[in-house]
């Protein structure tokens, strides 16, 4: 995971470079990648939300720029900046509309306030889009031509990738994936969004807790309880996964029955978009790829898709972990920006 | 509907002019339209599917000759050529795979054997897909830059256009409309893929008929029992409509259950792909706009997903029927054929 891992030296690196930018409710991560994508800065500021988007943006851009020059690049060798930010958006006017997690950042024209920061072009994205498009160029999708990517955390997100293009849609509502229904019926659980039945109702972390303090309270037995009453735990996808590696049989069926809705969400994408790809990041993977859990979660996500999409898609769509942790959306952010400048006639090292 | 309007007058028409082929179990439809999508010439042949493939197609090609012959142009006056089959489908090879309807069409590089047959270049694609196409360019959707098209008949089927293309998908299994997952439960509708649950198990004409059925064994009173009785009526969605225009409750009850349920496949799209808009096509559209039970129904689409997507999808997304018939598919196909020619460098009359 680069935002771990040692950066690329300079002498290393691919001019032209490129600056990814990843807006977060708490930190904003700022990167600098070479035209292949290998970080070779990076920087968490605060976002200090309560300080307003107008101040945060000026000081995201001077991080920016004194990125640049901390790391001894002159500041033309930057072709471009990717801005990613959360909730919801315009994205051709460049504007953040209503990003929940940052109260107060409504209706902000944050694209090009961060331009005339820093002096650059910005191409502005989705978070979860910048995210999927940096799995779909330096992460799990790199040797695909199309990538989903489903972000697992106190919500479910998503970015699709096809052709090297993000998928927003027409009204920046593409791959809203936590928002496929999977359950048409009135009675079906809610979504924080106030809809029933759909996946993020079932999958994301708030549902797992949910699902497992219902169980608990109907009276099932779990280690899980003895947890809460000894210690002094709060009730997470962390010690549920805890709990299932004990051995515990409510723990495991919690997660398991999560990678069965998560199977079956992800089933009605591949029947609508057909991606070459499918990638899971985000927090709550239960250990991810290092964990026996996170690959017993990863299997059952499998055997439900096998189960359930056509034979092709089920033999041939490639369904994994994400590689790049946390990394992926700053990556990402600038390698859209990479891309929007080759569009635009940019020269780039696979010219030479 | 073109397949029934007057063609346009060839000294009317803008060169360069395409041709479109539209594959059907029963019938062939082939027609030329210009630069801008009007037809001007339209010829439907038996497909005659037990003679074969090779015969079919040299036939179709053969067709397609005098067609463009007998409309007064000169062979070079088509600039190529647009080909639509249904069923599965190897796209960039050009070869049928498995297509239900056409038994013992299977495997067959129909693309470059039509090709051979007319001597012009053929692009190749899904049936769904070049009605989506036609719906686009010359439809409903022709004021939209991105459009879903979902067609309603014995199954249910769909093409997506986004940004001027078709989204075919990695495995040629995009848009595949019918198997979104609507009920994740083991007690769900079968559909006729054999999966549980499916869009198509609630709403295709197939699935009309089957829960009018099981209402009526169930016992509930219907005049569609007395009709049945009656004459020697075949329950159909036309006799359900034709019940349900007369005011039987549990006629009515089956075709508008039918568009909550359609509103909610849809819904699932629309949070996956968010097109700018969505045409119903197809037979099964009791009535379509130009009946009062087909706009009701039409209505109560739109109702379900005003009532389930997210609120600016529910304001802006269109929702309407599909304009073209069944003209769109070959027109589809010829537009498809005319943006290859575009890509490809070809002069057309929007360069002049």
């Amino acid at each position: 995971m680069p935002a771990t891992d040692p950066l690329l030296p300079l002498d290393a690196a691919t001019p032209p470079f490129f600056a990814g930018v990843d807006v977060g409710g708490t930190n904003t991560k700022i990167g600098i990648v070479d035209d292949r994508g290998r970080p070779v800065a990076f920087r968490a500021i605060s976002t200090d939300v309560r300080r307003g988007p107008q101040e945060g943006t000026d000081r995201i851009g001077q991080a920016l720029v004194e990125l640049v020059g901390a790391v001894g690049l002159a500041a033309a060798a930057v072709a471009q900046v990717g801005l990613a930010t959360p909730g919801t958006m315009d994205i051709p006017a460049g504007m953040m509309l209503e990003p929940h997690n940052l109260p107060g950042w409504n209706d902000f024209p944050v694209r090009d306030c961060l331009s005339r920061r820093c002096g650059k072009p910005v191409t502005y994205a989705n978070d979860a889009s910048a995210a999927a498009y940096g799995e779909y160029w330096r992460g799990r999708g790199r040797d695909f031509q199309s990538l989903l990517l489903i972000t697992l955390g106190t919500g479910i997100g998503g970015g699709i990738i096809l052709d090297g293009s993000s998928l927003d849609g027409q009204h920046c509502h593409g791959a809203e994936c936590g928002h496929v229904i999977i359950d048409y019926h009135e009675n079906a659980r809610r979504c924080a969004c106030g809809q029933a039945g759909h996946l993020e109702a079932y999958a994301s972390a708030k549902a797992v807790v949910y699902r497992t303090r219902e169980a608990l309270e109907g009276g099932r037995a779990s280690s899980i309880s003895r947890r809460l009453q000894a210690a002094d735990d709060v009730l997470s996808p962390r010690l549920i996964a805890a709990e299932a590696e004990a051995g515990d049989e409510l723990a495991r069926e919690i997660v398991f029955d999560t990678a069965r809705y998560l199977g079956i969400g992800i089933t009605s994408i591949l029947h609508t978009v057909d991606p070459a790809a499918v990638a899971l990041g985000g927090a709550m993977t239960f250990g991810g790829g290092s964990s026996p859990l996170g690959q017993a979660f990863l299997e059952r996500v499998r055997q439900e898709i096998r189960a359930r999409a056509f034979p092709v898609l089920a033999e041939q769509t490639l369904v994994d972990f994400a590689t790049l942790g946390s990394a992926a959306g700053y990556i990402g952010a600038a390698g859209l920006a990479r891309a929007d400048h080759l569009r635009n006639g940019g020269r780039n090292s696979s010219d030479a």
